[in-house]
């Protein structure tokens, strides 16, 4: 038996998130049929994170436990045939037994597109925001700030009932960058509540409207109540951008 | 009567092209859809060229004669509210009244996009031409020089029975850049014979490939003979990226 980690690529417009539903395509759906085309056992696949309908992933992690000795290689070749345009496998590694996807997993990064300007831009249409007032990106920054450290988020979280433990996370990073009309906001962190990307980019978005002053995010967060906060940004803004693992489990490289 | 010029951008992957046609969805088609729902009068639409099915234009010229004294803003505006989310209108001015469009224009530069990697990228699908053999830029340039010039691009062309006159156009310049994987060929020039941007690139895929040497262009303009072309590179890696018009024309400004 051999526990491979993949890494993929999604364009998520056309899928219900990752994780298999009945009645609606999904990432790990169209997965498991490519893999099926390729190996003859039953795999169970363990993805890094559920991702809501429409959000992007230019790096997602699985792993999964196979009994095929079909080269990391060719394991990519194979499945990026089968998969469907928008999906692609970018690599795969052999990793250790208990490797999890999920729980091995020590971090993420996750970045959302801002489109800041007048007129829409047609080629970021389900990709990006379109958020046509003036943003200003210090005041962003500043409020984004108050992001950082180890927190409980219950207030930037939507209620989940698979969500019963602990709210708090560490926010390690949290940055906006301007590049032309295009906003990217970029927060990495130990790990993310239901929705707690969205709520925070819905918060600096009243931010930007002047709702609400950048130091207030600080109280906000001490409220604990998802009402203080601001709206659930659209999922088509957001990707997952980078998956952190610890270099013990990536040591066994294969690719 | 008041002429005015319009600039518009727009993902082509939904359109059959620009121009209006039975049985297909066309830009134009839903530019006077939009249009319809702002002026009460019939309006002729010029376009400053036919574009395939699947080209994109990140920006393409309209020239219109209207009665209405809608302000020039005021349609923009309105138009991007009626029109689909993949084609905006970036601006709007009064030009003199002779202005045509696709008569009038000096000039237009195009670029290709090819992803150049062995794993194909999701939110490329449409937008590049997949090639995943190495490219050499510096060659690819080097054979994309043969190009500059006054040449009868014959060899460059898809017979096309609207195209009866001369085949002879100027290029004014052709370069061969990378960013990252994704290498961009842009071309120049006074005007483009049908097909002639998308057989230029596939001649200088052949280049790339080694089928032929880059100095082995100039042979096959000289030619005047399709057939020692390269093959007519996909559409959808194919955008209009600037129409020239001249000064005059564009003076009486009213954005």
């Amino acid at each position: 038996m051999r526990n491979i980690l993949l890494t993929i690529c999604y364009d998520g417009s056309n899928y219900h998130g990752f994780q298999i539903q009945d009645n609606a395509l999904t990432v790990q759906e169209v997965f498991q049929d490519a893999l099926g085309k390729i190996v003859k056992e039953h795999v169970d696949i363990k993805g890094c994170s559920r991702t809501d309908a429409g959000v992007h992933a230019y790096m997602y992690c699985i792993s999964m436990k196979i009994e095929s000795r079909i080269p990391c290689n060719n394991l990519v070749m194979a499945l990026n045939r089968f998969l469907p345009k928008d999906v692609s496998v970018l690599s795969a590694q052999e990793v250790p037994i208990d490797f999890h996807a999920r729980y091995s997993c020590l971090g993420k990064e996750y970045i959302y597109k801002i489109w800041n300007a007048r007129i829409r831009n047609p080629f970021m249409e389900g990709r990006a925001l379109h958020y046509w007032y003036p943003m200003d990106i210090n005041s962003l920054n500043e409020a984004g700030l108050n992001y950082v450290g180890t927190h409980d988020f219950t207030s930037f979280s939507t209620l989940d009932k698979r969500e019963v433990k602990d709210m708090t996370r560490t926010v390690t990073d949290f940055k906006v960058e301007r590049e032309g009309n295009l906003v990217i906001m970029r927060v990495r962190a130990n790990g993310f509540l239901y929705n707690m990307v969205r709520i925070m980019v819905g918060t600096l978005i009243h931010v930007a409207m002047g709702k609400i002053n950048p130091q207030d995010i600080a109280e906000i967060i001490l409220c604990k109540n998802r009402k203080y906060a601001g709206p659930t940004a659209v999922p088509y803004g957001l990707y997952l951008n980078k998956v952190f693992y610890s270099e013990m489990d990536l040591k066994k490289n294969d690719v």
